[in-house]
């Protein structure tokens, strides 16, 4: 990234391009194939998810690796299809009544193209930072939902019946109807798969590594499982023609590359998806920046959130126009693109190369390939994703983050994930403004013999009868500051005697207009009573502020420095008495 | 107020009607005549404004008025129609298409009796406190549009014709439409009727005083003008029979009191009401407390925020039951009362005393009060609402603030008053959670010789080439937690020979789970460069919560109460080097 120079900060690729040498281009080749081999049956099978054919789930990953790669800055970030963004392109989609496969082919690339250009636009507007509004156990429970509904709504590929529905309840009332069509040996070849996957994952591993393979070539071969099992259950299919005993076969997959060309669009269209299309480019740019800046700090590389967001936009544009499905970061191929030595973008443009040449040449032999073999791929791709270890962490750490992730989670799974998502925003913000509308305030005294100043419940400490310090620990802002208000007024309700009362804002970062109208409001109503106000321990920059307001200069008491040139100034000669 | 016994907490009525006497009698009755003089046009107009009958208004006073004595809390606050939530009312019922006034008297009762609902479950749920998310700034700005639209709106009224519009673009343009029909007359009269007022508030006043009358009669007498203008007004019409020659006159008012009932309300109907509700048990809320409260304040009495929902609420639901239309704390004659002295809530039951005697016996007199006169009450009741110095003094203070209340002002003028005000909370949150999101971070460093340590941008300070010491100046929240991560490690990346980070933590008020996981990963990132994460000055409450946490757990460095003790024990006996 170089941000002297415009050009290749929009075009990252010129920077490390030019210093690309031999050394890179073979870590890049072996991360490639390894990638790719993951990549493909998972990116057919994503397709299926969101309920396009499974070639635009090949073509998704061409385009949307080579555009990432020419505008992306994360070197080891691995662009394509995506469980939790296929999932929610089906469930934006099931919303509009569609009639047929070609609306719903067109819809797709509709809500695609929206998603990449209102990436696009937030990375041009440098409108990165809002992604940050997004608590992090809110999306981690959005995630663990989503994957648990992606699993379910592979069941009916397990039971050779059909079934739909966007939450749990509505798959499992779905899959129950069609129980009595259930094909047992399609099940049998989906346990299978899925127990082959594990077992090359785990079992397989263990022994390669007892038999004294290098780690390296084990670690590929455990994850060749998916690739095994879907040539040998294709091979089963063939041999036994499965398929002419209820087993769903993939059917004929078109050969070659897709045209250019994007399908005309309804406006009525755009305005029905525009809503979708803001909560997938959210989410598909908070799950890959989340993985891509991990893996850049283990490397001391940074990424640029802004130039980011230029590139998964570029990426769904890209796509939108070569017949795919939204794209994003894919969590577990990014680690293993990153475990597998990836240096530059260039292995992207590599993996891409090689989707193409199964697409150009090896899509006859995906006939056979049964979709409860590919079921199997996806719920063992998921499983990692289910994580209730934040149910648990949040309980104890904060309830209050425990009410949104709570929140998140119920409704994704009973509702949908478009209600779930937005309803976890909007509880994580309400809560946020919740817990600093009660700020932690401390009336405060000092401790004998000292210039320090401790809670007057904490610590024993001395106080005055004239005076009252208020230690404010939060930034005043319209959210707080009524609270303060009503708190100030009872205190001194509490006081008959008092003459002087001192904020104490050493913790006050910031002071909003609302804060300091109330502030306004306190010193009048405070005078009125014959009390005055003052400040102390005012930060450098939030005094830069005050000092020329209406409300500085009517302040009918002083601005100290310390705490404790306040209390020596103002405590007249009376006696102390203790606190508790 | 009596938090101990729940039925005097829920009924203050209970509390100050034991101790009620002969002379707050006094001081009440007094109140009472003066705001009743006001009222009684205003409540007429306010009930036009809202597009209802004009009886509307009294019967909303009367029972808004004596429910609220009973519920409220507030010794002076005066509800009744209030020109905000009138304005509302009107922009509510003009997005739904009703046939005729029938139905729209149905579907203002049911928005009333809606927001009175919602008011009543706020405050039995005490969720009071989330008046607070409003900010005070784009209240106010809210309240100056408002203010303009309904003076906009009373020209129809002016000039004899009919014009509507929910902004001011629809008003001005549907009065240019009907500007031919324009009656001079009546022009004549409002403009006359404004005159008159405003000549009784400023220079009578200045005349009587002159004279040697009595201050406080003087103050009653300069409130009269709005009574005098609409009998001199309602004489001329009567005498010339002005009626005749164009001038719109009230016309017939029915005579005696509402029975109680409510009409048969639709689903749909509250369907498409609920959210106009919201919006305006939400201000009518917020503008009657922030009267109440400061007036409360300034005789140090205290108003229950959840109590004064329950009151409100319980005022909306008799209205909508005795046939009125929405209630609130009315600015202006909350403030009369207040002056004129009423000491307690009794002072409102004898308004609504004085007002059903209207109701009862002089409605035959309104007959012929013009409604230009009406027009010019309400423009002269709006005038004091206008307010651009918000705009001024936030343009000075706080851009962030000035971009709120521009949103807020331009909206509601040239949209409408329920977009006004919902964009203008929205563009407040995200304001706030952006301004947080970037908080403010110093790289510190010790003051030579001393134990205190500051920014190295700003003093001149000693620091370590092994040692990065940070001072965050906010809580770690969602909203910052990524933007802390970048920066900490662009820092560490500046630094090759680094190998302590720490945190200095004295004004972090609260760590939130997203926080965490953050701090957690960046205790993971540093480990594996060889970096270790210390913390200094973590304050008490942040502490306990932290120490049963897997990042405390984990934290590869050590925990140091103060930052002195930290640089002691990290620095290695390293040359100091002198920053800026």
């Amino acid at each position: 990234m170089n941000k002297q120079n415009p050009i290749s900060y929009y075009l990252p690729i010129l920077d490390w391009g030019r210093r690309y040498n031999k050394s890179k281009m073979m870590d890049d080749s072996v991360a490639a194939v390894i990638v790719a081999i993951m990549l493909i049956p998972q990116a057919l099978a994503l397709a299926l998810v969101a309920g396009m054919p499974p070639e635009t789930g090949l073509y998704a990953s061409i385009f949307g690796l080579s555009v990432y790669a020419v505008f992306g800055t994360s070197s080891t970030l691995s662009v394509g299809p995506v469980a939790v963004l296929s999932l929610m392109t089906a469930a934006a989609l099931a919303k509009l009544s569609l009639n047929g496969s070609a609306e719903y082919i067109v819809a797709a690339l509709t809500l695609t193209l929206l998603t990449g250009i209102f990436l696009l636009a937030l990375g041009m507007f440098r409108l990165g930072f809002m992604a940050n509004f997004l608590s992090h156990p809110v999306i981690s429970a959005f995630i663990t939902a989503s994957a648990i509904i992606i699993g379910f709504s592979q069941l009916q590929h397990f039971l050779g019946i059909s079934a739909s529905g966007q939450n749990i309840g509505g798959i499992l009332s779905s899959l129950l109807q069609s129980m009595p069509d259930a094909n047992f040996i399609t099940l049998a070849l989906g346990l299978g798969s899925i127990a082959f996957i594990l077992w090359c994952k785990l079992g397989l591993k263990k022994i390669l590594l007892h038999i004294g393979m290098k780690q390296s070539l084990v670690s590929v071969i455990s994850k060749t499982g998916p690739v095994f099992a879907a040539i040998i259950s294709s091979a089963l299919v063939y041999a036994y023609r499965l398929d002419l005993q209820g087993v769903q076969i993939l059917g004929e997959v078109p050969q070659g590359l897709p045209g250019l060309a994007l399908p005309t669009i309804s406006l009525e269209l755009i305005r029905s998806l525009v809503g979708s299309a803001v909560l997938l480019s959210i989410i598909g740019f908070v799950g890959s920046i989340s993985i891509a800046q991990t893996l850049a700090a283990k490397r001391r590389e940074r990424i640029d959130l802004d130039q980011e967001l230029v590139g998964l936009g570029a990426a769904n544009i890209a796509v939108a126009f070569t017949g795919g499905l939204p794209v994003g970061g894919g969590f577990s191929r990014t680690m293993v693109n990153y475990n597998a030595g990836a240096a530059t973008p260039a292995a992207g443009l590599m993996t891409a190369l090689l989707v193409a040449l199964v697409a150009l040449f090896f899509t006859p032999l995906l006939f056979w390939l049964p979709k409860a073999c590919l079921a199997s791929i996806i719920i063992v791709a998921v499983l990692p994703l289910i994580d209730f270890s934040t149910l648990g962490k949040s309980w104890s750490y904060s309830k209050a983050d425990f009410s949104a992730v709570s929140i998140t989670l119920v409704l994704t799974l009973l509702v949908g994930v478009e209600v779930g998502i937005a309803a976890g925003v909007l509880a994580s913000i309400l809560i946020h403004l919740y817990k600093t509308s009660q700020p932690h305030v401390a009336v405060v005294g000092r401790v004998a013999g000292t210039e320090h100043f401790r809670n007057i419940k904490r610590h024993k400490v001395e106080t005055f009868e004239t005076l009252l310090s208020i230690r404010i620990d939060e930034s005043l802002y319209f959210a707080n500051t009524r609270y303060m208000e009503e708190l100030i007024f009872s205190l001194v309700a509490e006081k008959p005697k008092l003459q002087h009362v001192i904020l104490m804002c050493p913790a006050v970062n910031a002071i909003d207009m609302s804060a300091l109208g109330t502030l306004e409001k306190i010193n009048e109503a405070l005078e009125e009573l014959g009390i005055k106000l003052h400040l102390s321990e005012v930060k450098g920059p939030i005094m830069d502020k005050l000092i020329d307001t209406d409300f500085f200069k009517n302040l009918s008491g002083n601005n100290y420095l310390s705490q404790n040139q306040a209390i020596e100034d103002l405590k007249d000669y009376e006696i102390p008495f203790s606190g508790l």
